[in-house]
């Protein structure tokens, strides 16, 4: 991590979710073409660790090191988070990043708690809902 | 979900980690002590879901349901995503939250890649690393 990395929005408190996955290399290259992030740090040596933003929403992913107790999906065969991703357009979101990979876990659909959501689940076992409020 | 809850840093996209826990409310109860977190949404029908503020720093907390694919920690023994806790003073965030009940899995300290940083478990298997960069 870089003095200013997981940082850029500036003012703190901020929280910003580090995903663990089998293959940090290949997560990047996914989320890049499903999300479209953009890598605001990385580096490779010893498993690559990379923080990507996607228009200012931010996340960290870091290759698996159960002897540290950090988990890959894969390996518990289930996730314990869950990624809320509010976008003005979710249904282009979501279409774009089924394109590039992803499993579909529910479509895309107006909800009656009042949002219009679908689920996906990554290549690497993460679990993403991409949504918007309905006005 | 109401209308705006996960949306109270109006600007999207926003990325907003969603917690699976065994039990909702003492999550809840735990995350206000250690955190100081406030509740900006909850409902406690068919298990909890709610959505706490750490100062602006916003994140879920929902009942697990394997049938859904929420896992919880425990039940998986681990958990899949590390949550980065960027505030002014680590130590003192640290201090707190051992007191309402967390264990240590490292201390804080100032790291070789410019952080000072500590982690944490929570009670509920949910890891925390509570940092800063270093000047």
């Amino acid at each position: 991590m870089s003095e200013n990395a997981g940082n850029s929005k500036a003012k703190r408190p901020t929280l910003t979710p580090m995903l663990s996955v089998r293959n940090g290399a290949k997560a990047v290259d996914f989320y890049q073409a499903a999300f479209g992030a953009t890598v605001l740090f990385r580096i490779d040596e010893g498993g690559t660790i990379a923080l990507l933003s996607v228009e200012g929403a931010e996340f960290w992913i870091a290759g698996e090191s159960p002897q540290n107790q950090n988990f890959s999906p894969e390996t518990l065969n289930g996730s314990t988070v869950r990624l809320i991703l509010t976008v003005d357009d979710p249904d282009a979101v979501f279409d774009r990043a089924m394109a590039a990979g992803a499993t579909e876990v529910w479509p895309v659909e107006d909800k009656n708690y009042g949002w219009r959501v679908g689920r996906i689940a990554d290549p690497f076992g993460h679990h993403w809902e991409i949504g918007k409020p309905l006005k």
